[in-house]
């Protein structure tokens, strides 16, 4: 029985983590979770489960909670995130949001807790950091995007010393099919409309603009230790496929499946095993898949993330952050599609790099160009 | 430093390793070789290599060439196929074509050596007797085809127990988009136009039939011990994807290259390791991937495999050399190509079934349904 905390319970991964635990009692069991300010939904979980301590955003909703719920344990805030991943689980699905999930991540690194990520920001603000913090503590870090967990599987029962190239597929998004012209009048509605996969509004924007393969570019840099320059991008709309390993010998693994997030997530939480799952892929059905090569002009902000790793040190942070605060502007309605990438590039322009920086710094450029900085 | 006995040198599989292992000197020797009557392609052989010990069909060659070639030494006929496996070397490549294959292959498992198998006709008629034979003598069998080879890449770390399918692809062969009518009036020259791979005459014609696809299904049975049910097969035209394994998770794992059987050559001899090759795929170039399901109706061949599985015993021993014999009788003109199927057919269909056949059993009928039966 493996026990598993979550951070973030309510979003899209942590709903469907809670489906997978729900589908398979005999072998996981919910730890304590942290929930932001959707409480309707924390209601409805805690009607299914029993997590040890529940932390939410406001204090306020958790004074409210904690008179509700009597048998149940509820923290808050930041300090909230680290009481969660402090308990005695044995794993913890980095579901949260944004960067805000890096200092929980290194916390429960630091506890010695394997960790189901899902959190793709932590790394691209502070992979050096996590990934030499995991590998001394000896703590598995299993990737949960589809298009990771894909290269972990491609890589299991593999040398990494015999990887030549690593191929992430990339639907393309709610706009894939238009030109660069036509994206300036974009409404926010489209950008949400996911033409595969059914995610959060953040990753669905990122998607749209390609932000989104740009942090998962960086992610699998850190993961599985390879060069930036040996990972590659594909534009395959079914996304059918969803990554790729091409090793020295010319051979290419490939992990394939319909688009539903539980599989990645399963095999986080049942590795190194496989667990029985509903929902196959009619593989009968599939008539065809289509690729295309990926136009690093019509999707700039890919450019923009490879970029960000050449120029190294906290840049890649600042990159993200700026697009944490310019996505954020795009679903409050104040700015169109193509400010997202002016404002990340603007951002970037204007950064000066400092090299290795430590946690402390990265936290302070984070935080600085997360801000309107005015 | 691996050393590579090799029965039949001068075919497609034998020639492609020879080159596999003339860009790998530093990794691979040759130590035994086998052909056939190729006498011309075995000195160009000889030119390159210094093979310990030849061994040619007829014995009258043998004469001839150890007056030519006095410093090597040579043999003949069945029992020189057994002296061939019996010299000092780590690895036997079984790449002699049809059921002939069986005992040197036995003997070289006997002897203690690894088997890189390119000849299916052996799993086929004697599956049981070979894999146990390995089992007990600690040999791995590494496959030589290009889907097994997928197949056995795909399972890589993985456990085989958490296997629900093994899908394989299949070409569809030169008349994949010819009706069943339209079938009865091809030409030999039509049916060795194999739109995908260069192979032998004797694979050319059977994937033409599909019944090369019903030897893999076989193989495939044997070599990774699953149910025959557990095994399907699709029409991909353009055979990028070598096969795939669907595992209880509903993840599938597919192994992907350009149609260059010296991928699988090589990672038969490398393996556990991976090695640089040239001739890699262009992954950019890729547009687009076809899929059909196979209609057994069409490819009756398919159909009369599983049936021989289904029945056991001798039946699949007695349908590949009815195969064997009516492929012969194809290539030498005498009979249509729709007859290939008839006589398979029908001599299926007069075969009393023997249960757990040994050994001798088994090559009685296979030599009793190669020939006329008149």
């Amino acid at each position: 029985m493996k026990t598993i905390s979550i951070l973030g319970a309510t979003g899209s991964i942590g709903t469907q983590a809670l489906d997978v635990i729900a589908q398979n009692r005999e072998q996981f069991k919910i730890g304590s979770i942290s929930v932001g300010s959707n409480i309707k939904k924390l209601e409805e979980i805690l009607e299914q489960f029993e997590p040890k301590l529940v932390s939410v955003k406001d204090d306020s909703d958790r004074l409210v909670l904690a008179q509700k719920y009597p048998h149940i344990e509820f923290t808050s805030g930041a300090r909230g995130l680290i009481e969660v991943v402090s308990d005695d689980s044995d794993m913890v699905l980095t579901a949260i949001m944004g960067s805000i999930g890096l200092e929980p991540t290194l916390h429960a690194i630091e506890q010695g807790k394997d960790i189901a990520l899902a959190n793709k920001e932590t790394l691209v603000a502070a992979g050096e950091i996590v990934m030499s913090k995991a590998k001394a503590k000896g703590v598995a870090i299993i990737p949960v995007d589809s298009e990771h967990s894909a290269v972990f599987q491609c890589l299991r029962g593999e040398n990494l010393r015999e990887v030549k190239k690593i191929i992430l597929t990339a639907s393309g998004g709610s706009f894939r099919d238009l030109s660069r012209s036509e994206l300036s009048d974009v409404s926010l509605e489209d950008a949400l409309n996911h033409p595969n996969w059914s995610m959060g509004q953040k990753i669905t924007i990122d998607s749209a603009t390609m932000m989104n393969k740009g942090l998962e570019v960086i992610e699998a840099k850190w993961l599985f230790d390879v060069d930036i320059n040996q990972i590659s991008t594909i534009l395959h709309k079914e996304s059918t496929i969803h990554s790729m390993v091409e090793f020295i010998d010319n051979s290419i693994m490939a992990q394939i499946g319909t688009p539903d997030m539980r599989t990645a997530i399963q095999f986080a939480f049942s590795h190194p095993r496989r667990m029985p799952m509903n929902n196959p892929m009619d593989f009968s059905a599939l008539s065809q898949l289509n690729f295309k090569p990926m136009d690093l002009d019509r999707f700039r902000m890919l450019a923009y993330a490879y970029e960000a790793m050449e120029a190294g040190g906290t840049m890649p942070a600042v990159m993200n952050a700026a697009n944490e605060y310019a996505v954020g502007r795009f679903l409050d309605g104040e700015i169109s599609f193509t400010g997202i990438e002016e404002i990340v590039k603007s951002r970037m322009d204007g950064h000066a790099v400092v090299e290795n920086p430590d946690l402390e710094t990265i936290l302070y450029y984070d935080k600085l160009y997360k801000t309107d900085m005015r």
